[in-house]
């Protein structure tokens, strides 16, 4: 399923990436990318600094997207588990999730992600496995 | 460290547990215990669901609070990695997360948490390995 | 499903469990426990201590029986993901393996695991996700 | 630290390697690579197909290499933990295990790591963090 314009416009604009600052900048054949623009409430409790909690959902949501790229229309996917390490402070005013479908069997995917600067700086990295369900987020 | 009502009640009211609705209820002992009464707002993609996102916030700062307990003044802790599972959905009014320090060295700590409804029903498992820094969050 | 003893000693005595030094000692109910009486040459790179590969086998086999015995004849089944976290040191003649089942779904089991000395002792901590298969172990 | 042959040839002749059926390919520059060579014994309870925890054995041991390049003589690594993902079933007569450091502080190390046949088919995907101690392996 490709994600146009058009459909990631309509999807950006739901409650959580609003309160969050997520943004999804685009989805395709099994890759996705967002940007993260922290909300001052939610940098606690170091200033500047999203919570982890923040970033993580972050990854899964931008993991999702990578994932459901793949799967027929008809068809979405929830997250089993997903690993998260952080590895260094997370101080950035755009904060980017680069997600990646790694494999898919016929009722599950796997799939990892990385969270970075602009210049590349890894701030966290995850690995998760999803089920497949019948859904239709778009 | 022993949280008082009153380390508790002062902690308890900062911008991120009161933007995503959650309580530290108490922390001793290396245990903590949280609730989190779901702003509908981060109830997204499904209606009356906490976003995984939300529940694993939840259960990193909780299983901080169960950590620090077991700490000298003057020191905190920070996430190096968490695997979170979602065993089955999260639609409750008042979600509680379970967590308890299970081991610690001169440098590190590690830990487990569940997610449960009032009923103790599980919705999501974690475990999760930390670092010991300095610092004083209390 | 009941491990009876007769079902325990015919599957302990098979290539793998020979091999590395693992004995199931029970099964029942969603729990199981084994032993590790560890090989020599698996004890590498730190004499006296098997490798942390042969400690994951002993969880990840421990875990399959454990859920094993919560399944219907005719079903098996297989590892999605296990984390496992190194607490301590595993230095014992006798390395014990305490496994359960948390959660089941149709098609998916959850469980955790703890390897600890006989003294309690704990040297590893794991949770995973399993597949439910066709098969019969048993 | 650069592998150079001789040092590959003398570490790779150890007990547990041997057991195993592993041999370090190559290691330099926050990269390793290994071949694991199924000993039958180890291939239970499917024919042909190593145990998952055969698998956990080789990716870990890779990690290590690939963290030990880039570390100072007279330092080594443990693992804190390891989470791994089977994705699909490790049947070849050749298991191949790529791994690269992703991220070091001062402290620990980060890394990632995939198993796969000849062809690229992924058989297990997994990412680590590491402890760095004092120690000279090589």
């Amino acid at each position: 399923m490709k994600m146009t314009q058009e459909i990631l416009d309509r999807l950006n604009n739901n409650s959580l990436y609003n309160s969050l600052g997520i943004t999804i900048e685009e989805a395709n054949m099994g890759k996705a990318r967002s940007r993260l623009e922290p909300n001052a409430d939610l940098c606690w409790p170091f200033p500047g600094q999203p919570h982890g909690g923040i970033l993580f959902t972050q990854m899964d949501t931008t993991l999702s997207w990578a994932i459901c790229t793949l799967l027929d229309s008809g068809q979405s996917c929830t997250t089993i588990n997903l690993d998260i390490q952080f590895t260094s402070r997370a101080q950035a005013d755009r904060i980017i999730c680069s997600a990646w479908a790694t494999h898919q069997t016929k009722r599950m995917s796997f799939g990892r992600a990385e969270i970075h600067d602009l210049e590349g700086n890894i701030m966290a990295m995850g690995q998760g496995s999803f089920r497949i369900i019948k859904g239709d987020l778009f």
